[in-house]
């Protein structure tokens, strides 16, 4: 089978390679040249173009930053001179689009609607687990589509995760993914206040984490991506927050949350905190740092 | 070995029952008569005053509403002929205090102090786990106290707990669990607000919370006391908030924690604003109900 | 001069009819039979639609619920046999648009966009004041758009208003709009958590009003327009909440705020919480009450 | 008269200076000698001790840090050969206590209880307007007490201050001020927060400002205090935030805010937040700063 995958970054690339290893002819792009020769280095064939690299495909698998990535590289866009055409308008029907990349659920709709009308099926399929998972294939997927769908996607899904998750129809995947994220980016912040409030007070945070994780207390976050330096070896903290989940993303996803909430008008005033939190974190200049060191705003001055 | 018992609530009643069954001669005092009577149906002594229940006692385990509670048993007070004696005045040198109630740090300390002025060993060891856990003899204790106070303790603490935790001196214990339940506040409320944001876009809670469980979001709070009904069999959700942990505890927690970071200029933004959302759910009526009834105060109305 | 008016609801039929009685001729539409009703008793003419309205009008002022409906009225919209033209298509250059709808900046700089490839001046000048400034004519506005449009505009305006403000380019007036009621939000809320913690403390809260009304918590809210019940007359509070400014249109206004913060990663941490407070309230059934009604939701219960 | 002035700081001195001028004769006690110098040069008396400047004292007025000093003042303290006698002890019956720190109201009620037992009259009168107010004797009072102590307080707060207000029984002074100052700090962060907005967007805070000062955003923060550099003059803003009302003291108001509240179980989630943000700007090394500086906090990166 022959995989175009689209947007080789930090996730996209080592979920590439991952494509490659399991024996899948995989044709890539991205605008950066490394990334092209790394995947090349891998077993991969570098493209000039998307549409090059989605030409005879079928399956085009997408990890992008942002939804204005995503629409214009299926739909294109621009005026005049400047206009492109999309994927789907090239693209042969009954192929098969997985959107990895994180955007919202709206827009997520509004492709997989083109992209039927084409008669070209596709998942809205983001990941939760971070480059660690990427590199080791064991991310978690979030799918939105037909059970239909996701079994045409499964096979290719399952050489790049552990747990694949069917969410519901298109666009649940993005609505599960923004609610866990938004989730995470709320015990984030609160675990580091938990923890400077302990350490403030004289407790040791290692011993407060053990305690905490196997109390009522206990997340994900205190026991596997503990912020608090010193308590857990490979972790972002431990190396000075360099690596990981980077809190210009997370504020991103805890914006895609609020935006949801707010047109709907529902009412989610931790989620809302915590983006106005990173807000403040990444406009001091943090934003490129694991969002874990989000930590360091909470420390209590010594009197 | 005599222990007394003091405070035989949802809490204190299923502890001094295992201390029973353990074998131990216990003697216990409640101002509630049919908690007394529960208590000698186990097998246990009650007393009339807790001043009896302590005579001869080697160790004394106290689990109060309140700091003022805890105090008013140990130190006395009030004024003239109101006035009482605390049992530290009765107490023989070389006895221990376990007290399991939840009060501030200061206060734990406060009490500490006077009775090692009286040669007396005290540790402050506070619960996590609930009333699920005090009937299956399996809590947490959260253990501030000198080292040997600790060894002291464990024999009893081990026949009411699994894990036993030394979080520090005096005083760290209580530290310890207002830590664990400001982020305990923290994530409850999160992952209401998730799910519920999750619900109001089209997805199923209990596919939704499987995801969120195996994810960057998970917590024990989703996985084992998940708020949203239908997701867990035998939590307080499943049955109309009734049992576990009420409102009203959990803003008595969240406002210990809010005075402590208060007292050092510590800043706990989530932790803070949980504590509002819980009060503002009190003050509705909902104080009674387990905590996870938050869970309706973020349903997004129906356009 | 010839006048359009779209959209005669509580904000807009007073702001039209101030307009006949300034002696301009007033041709206005709206989906309410009542509301034209209302126009023509009062020296207005009623029209069959809005492009009926506009026909030969100089000037057309738009009073509209959202951007939606603000981009629907002047561009059109639709799909094949639904698809309506918009206004722009046919106004005569040289004409003037006057929109006074709070819609996103962002909107209003699509549409002045598209006006002046038209050749046709346009200014987004929403208001402040509520239905009474509106009777009374003495609405502020805050206009975005060039200096020579601005004049053009001062002649309609100035009927219909008091303070007539020059913001910035197009969009400025809607985001001045939005920065002032998103502030207005935090105000009310927070006034109103003021005086309940004063309440619950024994003071009378039309004395703690006046102290803070002449001290450093003064605010047009507490000296205008109390939120508490019983502190000034001929204010919504005083009339159990009916009247004045919604708590739907708080939250919508506030969610422009949001999603402008959102959009520039801005930080808003008390615009955000309030966000989420008048959501909370409009799902617990208060939307149609005036947005003081949040008062309630600070009240103390007894002890 | 003779009057009695005890705690000469940036508030104290010029106090006391007034009441100088107003032909009393002061004699006044700090811990710093030159404020001690400052006085006598104004024409006051430089007591000792707290005790000599009390002596034949008629009314007593203090201007005090916190709770704590006002209480070993009164009520004296410590043990053991470091304790003090207090000011009552040494005061004939029949004096006046005028105090004026800002300490919460049940301290303000203990100390005015034991007055009342050794036949003195207390009022709590904490003070509104800064250090200016201070100098030109504009300050606002708002008085604790009973009518009849008011009365006799009056003849000396009306030589430093402008309004003077009977907010209820002893401790109501205190409450108010509490009220007050949790309102500023929020109405202070809010006004930060939408005018960074604004000028993200483009605008001018110096029309923003005008704008909403004559909006329902309108407050004395907005017209009287502006925090953003530039918009007014002689304000702590356009000196960079030198003088002014530190944040350090913002957050200590807000810190009694916030234990008022949750003593009683209220809900204040602004009021919370905000101290929480002043929290967070204090431990970044701003708490000598006027409380205005958070401005900076919201700034927005530049993309």
């Amino acid at each position: 089978m022959k995989i175009a995958f689209i947007g080789l970054g930090n996730m996209g690339l080592p979920m590439a390679k991952n494509l490659v290893k399991a024996g899948f002819s995989v044709a890539g792009f991205d605008l950066s040249g490394a990334a092209l020769q790394a995947l090349e280095a891998a077993g991969g064939k570098a493209a000039d173009s998307a549409a090059e690299a989605a030409r005879d495909a079928q399956v085009v698998v997408s990890m992008l930053p942002a939804a204005a990535h995503v629409k214009s590289l299926y739909l294109g866009g621009g005026q005049g001179a400047q206009s492109t055409q999309g994927l789907l308008a090239q693209m042969a029907p009954g192929a098969l689009i997985i959107d990895s990349s994180t955007i919202s659920a709206s827009a997520a709709r509004e492709v997989a609607e083109a992209a039927r009308a084409k008669g070209i099926d596709m998942v809205d399929a983001p990941v939760s687990g971070g480059t660690a998972a990427a590199d080791a294939g064991t991310l978690t997927f979030m799918v939105g589509g037909d059970g239909a769908q996701l079994e045409r996607a499964r096979a290719v899904l399952e050489k790049m995760g552990k747990n694949i998750f069917h969410a519901g129809d298109h666009g649940a995947g993005q609505t599960a993914k923004v609610c866990n994220n938004m989730l995470l980016g709320i015990i984030m912040s609160g675990t580091c206040e938990a923890l400077q409030l302990g350490i403030a007070n004289g407790l040791d945070p290692k011993i407060l984490s053990e305690i905490i994780g196997k109390s009522s207390g206990a997340s994900w976050v205190v026991n596997s991506y503990n912020p608090c330096p010193g308590t857990l070896e490979n972790v972002p903290s431990s190396r000075a927050y360099s690596g990981g989940f980077a809190t210009d993303l997370m504020l991103k996803d805890l914006g895609l949350a609020v935006e949801a909430a707010t047109d709907i008008r529902a009412s989610v005033p931790l989620g809302g905190l915590a983006r106005n939190l990173f807000a403040m974190h990444s406009a001091a200049g943090n934003g490129k740092l694991d969002c874990g060191s989000i930590f360091n705003m909470f420390a209590v001055a010594k009197p």
